[in-house]
C-alpha cells in the first residue's frame, strides 16, 4: 500500500485526491492546501488527515510520495523539498513559467534516484495510448506524420489566462508532450503561428494568443502539426493522428454514449463531447495514478518525467520565440 | 444519506456494494452472504459490518433500505421479509422463476407502499435511455417498432443454465423488459422460435434455447423484434432501436476508445467491444443506485417496480407457450 | 456485343436501358413499351430503334437478349414468349402475383435451357454482398441469425398499392429473397405479424399491412427477422446484418458523403440518407445488368433464376397465411 | 447543347471525355491526341470526331468549347489560342509550370470575357463543398482554422515525378486552392517543412519532398494546415476540416460501402478507402462538368478560374522558398 499525500485541493487535487482513494494499492495520507478550508473538505469528505504545512507531509513518516497540485510558482520548490526527504512525486504540469527556474531544479535534483512523474496525462488516455501502442508494435510502419489537434470547449477567465504564462506553456505544453510521446524522439525545431479570435483584448493586452498552429520537426526529420484554440462551441476537441509508411491511426473523440437521432432533419450524434476535460481524460487521470504507484512499487523512473517536463517548456519558449521572429527556431537555441 | 444493506456477495452484490459507498447520499451499512467468507471479504475491504444473516439486516435500525442481489430462489421471501418491516428494496432480477410464486409475492405485500425496485439495470444505459427520451419528446413521431439486439459474449457455466428457468426467465427477460421501457406499454401477444447452435446437448437436455427470436406486439399494435444469442464471439452486443413516424433512434455499442488503425489491410476499430455485462453497464449500475436513492429519498415508487417484474415473467412464460405451440400466445392466457 | 431489347419504357425500364447503353459488352438493341410515347422517348435519348410490339422483338435476330420492366400482370407472358424463341431473360420481380400462374409458367418452360434472370437486384449491392461473402469465406462461422431492416422513405400512390398484392408480394418479397441470399437456404417455415399505421384506412380496404415484422426459419434452423415499413421519415432505409458462430457482419446504410458538422447543438451527419431505391441501388443495379450480361456470355444460369422469384412468392403467401391465422406456418403447407 | 471537344487522351482526358458524353447539355464534340492512337481509341469507342490537330479544333464551327487535357507544358499555349478564338475553356490544372509563363500568359488573355476554368475538381466534391456551404452558411461562425489532410496512395513513376515540378506545384497546388476556396481568401503567408520518406534518392536528385507539413495564413489572419504525402499505405486520404466559432465541420473519406465485419479479432469496416483519384473523386469530376457546362450556358465566368489557377502556384512557389530559407514567406514576395 502506497501512501500518498495531495498537496493542493483545488478541482484537480481533489479529483487526484478520489482516485488515489479508490486505487487498491495505494491510500490517501492526507492533504493540504494553503488555502485551510479546501483542505478541511476534503479531510472530511474522505476522512484523512489534514497535514498543517507541505513541510509537516514532507517530514511525516506517514507519507511514503507526494503528489503537487499547488500553484505552478510552488511546484519546482516542493520537487526539491520532496526529493530532500527521498519520497517519489507525482507533480501537475507545468514544473515552472520559467526555464531558468526548471534548470536550477534540475541542477539541485540532479543524481537523486527519487522517482519523479509529471502530471502529462494525456499520455494515459486509452485511445492516444492505442495510436502509440499501434506505432509501437510496428503497425504503422516508419512514423513520418503527427497530426494534434487540442481545443478547449471554452476559455478561462481572465486571471487564470494573465498568470498562465502562454498558450504554449499552459495548453500547447500538453501536445508538445503528446508529440514527443508518440515520435518517441525529442524536437529539434519549432514554427508557430498564433491569432486572437477568441478574446482578442485580452490576448493583445498579455501578448498572448488564442488559436494557434505549430509544426514542429523531430530530430530524424518527422514533422508533427498542432492546432488548439482556447474555445470550441461544440465541446472538448482531442484527436492524436499519426501516420507512418505502412498505415495511419488515429484517437477520435469520445462521447458519453452511442445513440444516434435519425429525423428528416438529418441524423444526430446524440450524445455531444465531453465539455470538460476531468470527464474527457477521467480514465487517462485513473492510469496515471496507477502508473505512479507502480513505477513507485518497482523503484523504476515513471515514463514521463521531469525532462519530459523541461523538454516540453523549452518547445514552448521555441514557439513564442518563432512567432515573434517570423522563422522556423531551433530547439538547441533555447536549451 | 440512505444507509443500505447489502444481501447477497456475489459479483453483483460486490459491484452494488462498491456503488453504494461511491454514491454521495447513500452509505453501505453492511453486507451479508449465506456463504460467509464471500461476506467477510466485502466487509473488510469497504470497512463496513459483516450481518450475521438476513434476519439480522431486517431488524437493525442501522439499515434503511436493503439490496437483494442473493440467489433467484430467495428473491420473494426476503422481498416479503423487507416489505414486513417497511424497508425499501433494490431487487435484482428476476423475483423468482416460478411466475405462481411470484403472483403470492405479489398478494402477500399488497397494500405495501413501501418502495420496491427491481434490478432491470439497461433503462439506467445513457445510450438506451437516450432512445427512450427521443422517443418521449416526440423526436420519432408516433412509436411503430422496436428492435432490441442482445448477445452474450459467452455462455455461463452448465450449472448457471441448468438452474437459469430457460434462456426466456433469464436472459431475454432484460429484453422482455426493455420492450416494455421503450414502448411505454403492456405486451399483448409473443410469438418466439428458438435454436440450439451453442450448447446443443446441454439445451437439448434442459428443454432450453441459445439462440432466440421473438416479436411482440404491444396492447396498441406496436411491433418489438428480439434477437438474442448465448454467445458472441466478438463481444456483448447490446443494441435498441426505435422507430417511429418522424423518426427513428439507435442505441450502439460503446467501446472503450475510439481509436482506429488504417493499413492496407483495411480499417479496424482499435476497442473492442466490451466483453463482460459489468464494464458494459457500469454507468447504468451505478445511475441505477442512484435512482433508487432518490425515489426513496423523495418518497416515491423507483421508476421499475414489482409489477415489471411480474409482467416480464409473464411475457417469458409466453415465449416457451409459443415455441411450444408454433403460434403466438396472448399474454392474457398466461397472466 | 450482348443486343439487349428493353420491354417497358417506365422508370424502371428507362434506367435499365441507360445501364444496358453504358455496359462495356452489352448494347440497347431497342425499346418496348405499350404506351408509345414512353418508348419513343427512350429511342430517340439513346438513338435506339423503337419496336412495335413485343412480339417484334421476339421475332428480331437483331435482339439477342430481353429485358421484361413492363407491368407484373405481363411477365409471366414474356417471359414464356422469350424461352420460346431462346432469348435470354432479365425479368423485374416478381414474376406474377398469382403462385398458381407462376407455376403454371414453371411447366411450361421446364427442359428450356434458356438463362432466366430474376431482378432481385439488392443481391448486387456491394455493401449486402460484402455481408454474403463474409459468411462464404468462412469469417462468421457458422450462420445463425440474418435482420433485414427494409423502410420505404415514402409510400406510394393508392393505386400502386392497390395493385401491388400487398405488402408480402411487393415490398418484402426482396427481404425474403435476401434472407435465401444470405443462409443459401430454402425456408421452412414463416411467422408474421403487421400493423396499420402509415394508411390505416387504405390498408383496411385492401386487406393490406404496412409495417411488418416476420420471422423466418431456415431448412437448418437458422433464423431471420425482417421488418418492413411503407414509410420512412429518415429516408430509405437498407440494413442486412449476419450472425454467425465466428463474428457479425451489416452492412449499414450509405450516404452521399461524408461530411460531417459539430456545433453546439450536436453533431449531425451532413448528408441525408437516400431516398429514392434507383439512386440508392444504382451501383447494384448496374452490377446486376452485368452479371446478366456475364452468365449470357458464358452460357451459364445467372446466380438468381426463376425458382428463386417463385421461392419468394411462395413465402409471401406463407406470411399472409400466418397473420390471417396468428400461427407460424410451414412453407410446404403452400408449395 | 454545348459541343465540347477534348484536346488530351490520357487517363484524365478520356474520363472527362466520357463525363461529357454522359452530361444531358453537353455534347463531346470530338477529341486529339500528338499521340493519334490514343485518340483514335477515343474517337471509335465514343463515336465523335477525331481532330488532326488543335488547331483544327481551335477552327471548327462544331466546337462550342474546349476541355484541356493534355501535357502541363501545351496548356498556357492552348489557352492563349482558345481565347484568340472566343471558345470557352476547361483546363485541368495547373496553368503552366513557371510563373513567368503564366502571367505572360494572364496579361495576352487580358481583357477577354471567354470562360476559363480550371480544373481545381476537388471543390466539387460533395463532401468538400458540404464543409464549404456550412461555412457559407454561418453554421460554424466566424472561420477560424482549416486543417487539409492530402495522401497519395502511392507515388508517381520517377519520369512523372520528375517532370512535375515538384510536389508543391504537383500536389500541393490542390490544397492551396482548397484552402483559399474553403476561406475564401487569399493567402498572406506560406510556412513549409519537407522530408523525404518514400522515395529519399529520388528526391534527394530532384530537389523535392515527398512529404510536406504546410502552414499557411489568410490576409486576415485565419490559419491553414495542410498535410502531404506522396504514398498512404491504407489508400488515398482526402480530408478537410474548418473550425470556427460556432462549430466544426469535416469531410471524411468515403468507401465503397458500409459493410463492417466484427469478430473476435476486432471490428473492421469491410470496404478499403478508394485508391484511384479518379475513383475517388468521380462525382467531383462530373460536377466540374456540369459546373462549366452551366456558367458557359448563363455566359459567367466559372467559379474557379485563371487568377485560381495563377494564385495557387504563388503559393507553391513561396511553398519552396520558406522551405529553403526556414522562414514564412509573404505571398507578395512572390507575386
Amino acid at each position: 500500500m502506497l501512501n500518498i499525500a495531495v498537496l493542493g485541493c483545488g478541482r484537480i487535487g481533489r479529483m487526484h485526491a478520489d482516485n488515489i482513494a479508490a486505487h487498491p494499492d495505494a491510500a490517501l495520507a492526507g492533504v493540504y492546501d494553503i488555502h485551510a478550508p479546501a483542505a478541511d473538505e476534503v479531510s472530511q469528505k474522505l476522512e484523512v488527515k489534514n497535514f498543517a504545512s507541505a513541510e509537516e507531509i514532507m517530514a511525516s513518516k506517514e507519507v511514503d510520495a507526494v503528489l503537487i497540485a499547488t500553484s505552478t510558482a510552488t511546484h519546482a520548490d516542493l520537487i526539491e523539498a520532496a526529493v530532500a526527504v527521498g519520497k517519489p512525486i507525482l507533480c501537475e504540469k507545468p514544473i515552472d513559467l520559467s526555464l531558468d527556474r526548471v534548470n536550477l531544479c534540475a541542477q539541485r535534483i540532479a543524481g537523486s534516484d527519487v522517482p519523479i512523474m509529471l502530471g502529462f496525462v494525456r499520455r494515459f488516455d486509452p485511445g492516444h495510448r492505442a495510436v502509440r501502442n499501434a506505432i509501437a508494435e510496428g503497425k504503422l510502419g516508419d512514423l513520418r506524420q503527427v497530426i494534434i489537434s487540442s481545443r478547449d470547449p471554452a476559455i478561462a477567465p481572465d486571471a487564470y489566462i494573465e498568470a498562465s504564462g502562454g498558450i504554449f506553456r499552459d495548453m500547447t505544453i500538453h501536445d508538445f508532450d503528446m508529440a514527443r510521446f508518440q515520435t518517441g524522439e525529442d524536437i529539434a525545431e519549432v514554427f508557430a503561428t498564433g491569432s486572437r479570435f477568441v478574446a482578442p483584448a485580452l490576448m493583445e493586452r498579455c501578448g498572448d494568443y488564442d488559436t494557434i498552429s505549430v509544426i514542429l520537426r523531430t530530430v530524424s526529420g518527422k514533422q508533427v502539426l498542432i492546432n488548439n484554440s482556447r474555445e470550441a462551441a461544440y465541446g472538448h476537441d482531442q484527436r492524436v493522428e499519426a501516420f507512418g509508411g505502412a498505415g495511419m491511426a488515429i484517437s477520435e473523440n469520445r462521447r458519453n454514449h452511442m445513440a444516434t437521432v435519425h429525423t428528416a432533419a438529418g441524423t444526430n450524434l446524440g450524445a455531444p463531447l465531453q465539455h470538460f476535460f476531468i470527464d474527457r481524460y477521467a480514465e487517462a487521470f485513473a492510469n496515471e495514478i496507477g502508473a505512479f504507484v507502480t513505477a513507485v512499487e518497482n523503484k523504476a523512473q515513471p515514463e514521463v518525467g521531469f525532462e519530459d517536463g523541461r523538454q516540453a517548456l523549452i518547445i514552448a519558449e521555441a514557439a513564442f520565440k518563432s512567432i515573434a521572429e517570423g522563422r522556423a527556431v531551433k530547439v538547441e537555441e533555447i536549451a
